[in-house]
């Protein structure tokens, strides 16, 4: 009985029919689409504006960084993922990179590229190695593309390591493609692990790997990503801060 | 040479020491770190405001679909994955299903509940069938709930089918559980695939569901999430708009 009141209360409700509630549903659908589309656009904002002002902070790190020798060859060897396509010939090399930036595309969606930034060195003449990936946005196809090596006279490890590398990498549970493989290949763009490792993990906290011991570490204990902390004080960080601004004052 | 002039150079530069600058990069490292956590915050906010902006579009949806018989039901029995864990019994009482929420918690992260509003039925008392979700933010372990069902005399549809399930499921590619195992199994709250879906698939639009023939398809029709548009005019939507506002003031 109470159904059948229930019926009577509803057809009164239904001055629409079926097909004219089903294009209401569809126009609510139309509009709650529109809705997810500017709630994308507007986090999108929320994001570039962080990049910049996370910008001043990277440079200012990258200033202090430039002042520890070896920094980034060594966050890069204690990396648990990007150091296992190292070659011992290539750290020698990568003793000389002084710099490391990423840099996000303006609109952040459509790509990124990763500077490597050399002091002169015995094995190329390029100061700055680039590998830049397009995503793909409007319809293109993902690509990826590397500045093109200038390597000095029997100094091209590309061509140097293949001979050697067989023998025992493997041993070493290290990758079957070295630093200067993975910087020259273009063929897949979208599957880049190294790439995204660097953007994603080593570049917004390269200070946690450059302070884990270069040691065998269980994977386990890099997981939490916070290895190096316990190592270097935390305590008193505002005041840090602080007295280094007034340190850089002084020094630029 | 030219390496010689650049460590006069750095030596210059370098008026703060080693652990200096290490002190100096961590402490970047702590702004950063600050700076990535505002942003979080502050996306988050955004995606509360929209969550606050789609909810009366939500409520006016779920206006129009209640005047359309069964197309919770409908919608539910298209669904791909939803739909294998339908049993016959069960989609008769889905029938009955006139209402579908789902209501995030307003701080997003912490979690969500799905309600279900049944009109009056002869299989259980209940009018609403809640489940919620607590996702286990503040150190608290994942948990959910459902709202115990008051099976009205020899109509427990968790008694009734599994005796004959096992005969002819697996033949029709059914999942080997019933909807209502679903809905009272809280075993496993954080690998509820179906509660997920109906989360973020079948709630955000289920037109498309509602819209495609209720006939064996392939899984790669449904993959775009778009089956049905063709079948239901797009044109002149913005104009729909109009005319559905007119009505809902007309009827409420």
């Amino acid at each position: 009985m109470a159904t059948t009141a229930k019926k009577a209360k509803k057809s009164a409700e239904a001055m629409i029919d079926e097909p004219e509630a089903l294009e209401a549903v569809d126009s609510c659908q139309n509009d709650i689409d529109a809705l997810n589309e500017q709630a994308s656009e507007e986090i999108l904002k929320v994001e570039q504006k962080y990049n910049e002002k996370r910008k001043p902070l990277y440079q200012k790190r990258n200033e202090y960084i430039k002042r520890i020798p070896t920094f980034w060859m060594t966050a890069i060897m204690n990396h648990p993922q990007i150091s296992s396509i190292l070659e011992q010939e290539e750290e020698d090399c990568l003793q000389y990179l002084e710099k490391l930036e990423v840099e996000e595309f303006e609109d952040i969606k459509s790509g990124y590229r990763i500077l490597f930034h050399f002091e002169e060195n015995p094995f190329f003449e390029n100061l700055v190695l680039t590998k830049e990936f397009k995503l793909g946005s409007n319809g293109e196809s993902p690509s990826s593309t590397s500045t093109a090596i200038k390597w000095k006279p029997d100094h091209d490890l590309t061509k140097v390591l293949p001979k050697k590398m067989d023998s025992n990498r493997r041993k070493r549970g290290l990758e079957n493609r070295t630093f200067f493989d993975w910087f020259t290949d273009n063929n897949d763009p979208i599957n880049d692990d190294i790439a995204e490792l660097i953007k994603d993990d080593l570049w917004p906290n390269p200070l946690q790997y450059y302070l884990v011991p270069d040691i065998e570490v269980e994977p386990e204990d890099d997981d939490d990503g916070d290895g190096g902390d316990e190592e270097f004080g935390e305590e008193g960080d505002e005041e840090e801060v602080d007295e280094v601004e007034d340190e850089e004052e002084k020094t630029s």
